[in-house]
């Protein structure tokens, strides 16, 4: 049984008849992080590469640096819980982050609202690719979304060199996608500098983020951005470009490195 | 000048060849929430609205039960905060509320797993609606959505009566949407238990607990509901329409609510 989706029964309405049909529907699991069996965050996922999750999740909020950090992963499906034991620069991304959890109220969304609390490094690159090998990716990607195709309730993410994807990861939440890529790219030894990060989700500032600590210089959506994942943008040395679609985009930071 | 959208310069590459434009993008601004001088949570959200979305958290949290809980609201745009005074239900609802946020480390997405958590009541209704009420009233919410149409980066969701639209709120945050819209119908004393709730956005299954808060027989939405919500809505005997687009419909739960 594929844990990702589920067929559920549907009754479709069309031109005023109606019609049982047996539905795909993407499944949504809560998925508890512990780190060194501390409690940290329960996300809502879709139910693959749960070590990707939990790893991804942990790098982005400064937990882990690097593959050696990591000692043990325990995946347990029916208890809903990851646990990843690790060692590196625990101490002070906890404090960092259970001062951020503990004052905002609220977490994953609130996390890095100052950029200054976001401990990223620019981007500093000569980076260049040409704007029919984005749009090209693009649409590698969009073949590629099978359970999107299935279910309609997924967004998805990749990693890529400019040719072509490296992985690619569907999950019901849009954060998720880009943690699974993260922790796919650690423990893969996989240097991200000069790749591409393609999502199907808006460019919000939480995904700017996620995406420039990786070191990431270009993000590319078919979706829109937001203002202040411009603003990030600019500030972090990471080139946006979005409405890729259409043989279209704009770009709105550092086009000079997208030639057209 | 509109704080929902800014014109930012942008790249436009179409078939080989660029010209600058300038494009509206949505803005992403932090807004924390305080309950009697306490902050509980910062909400990525379009600067509209703003006292609506606060009640409207606090009531889809269990804080607020009713109009006369509220003493005083204050706005502070620059500041970036909204400050609720009030009083009713507050102290058992702060204890679950911060009980759960700091166990779970993390915040809104986390609040309601358990569904006995959610303290919600089971719908119970005679509810009924024709499909082509459903469908025309997805298509006057689309109308309505000026920013989305301008930005392509918010999403939308509606109270409506079965043959108009009452209260439209769009936001860049799903969740945001129908919290305005809870805050709004308290504010308007709008008895929820017979109207239909519109999202843009999939429903997940936060997005239907919220929903189900206040008694509202109906969500429909353009685009897929989660294996989660579906369960939920059994639960709580809420009827999810999704997929309803181009003269068409799915319908999971209590079907015999929508007449073809």
């Amino acid at each position: 049984m594929d844990p990702r989706f589920k067929l559920v029964r549907a009754y479709r309405i069309k031109e005023g008849a109606s019609a049982t049909i047996e539905d795909p529907v993407t499944c949504e699991t809560p998925i508890t992080i512990y780190y060194n069996d501390q409690e940290l965050v329960t996300l809502l996922c879709t139910l693959e590469y749960l070590d990707e999750l939990a790893v991804g999740f942990l790098r982005s909020e400064g937990f882990i640096r690097e593959k050696e950090d990591i000692r043990d992963i325990k995946i347990d499906p029916v208890a809903g819980s990851v646990r990843v034991s690790a060692g590196g620069p625990a101490a002070v991304a906890q404090n960092t982050f259970l001062k951020r959890y503990l004052t905002t109220g609220c977490g994953k969304g609130t996390s890095f609202y100052h950029l200054s609390d976001a401990v990223c490094k620019r981007v500093e690159t000569g980076f260049q690719i040409n704007s029919s090998q984005v749009l090209n990716l693009m649409i590698q990607a969009q073949r590629r979304s099978e359970l999107f195709k299935m279910t309609g309730g997924v967004h998805s993410s990749a990693v890529c060199t400019k040719d072509k994807i490296l992985f690619f990861r569907e999950d019901i939440g849009r954060h998720n996608t880009v943690d699974k890529l993260s922790g796919r790219c650690l423990f893969d030894g996989v240097d991200t500098k000069d790749k591409i990060l393609l999502t199907t989700g808006r460019i919000s500032s939480e995904i700017l983020i996620k995406s420039a600590k990786l070191g990431i210089p270009l993000i590319a959506s078919r979706s829109a951005p937001t203002d202040l994942a411009i603003r990030h943008a600019a500030e972090l040395g990471v080139t946006i470009a979005a409405f890729v679609r259409n043989q279209k985009m704009n770009v709105y930071t550092y086009p000079e490195r997208v030639i057209p």
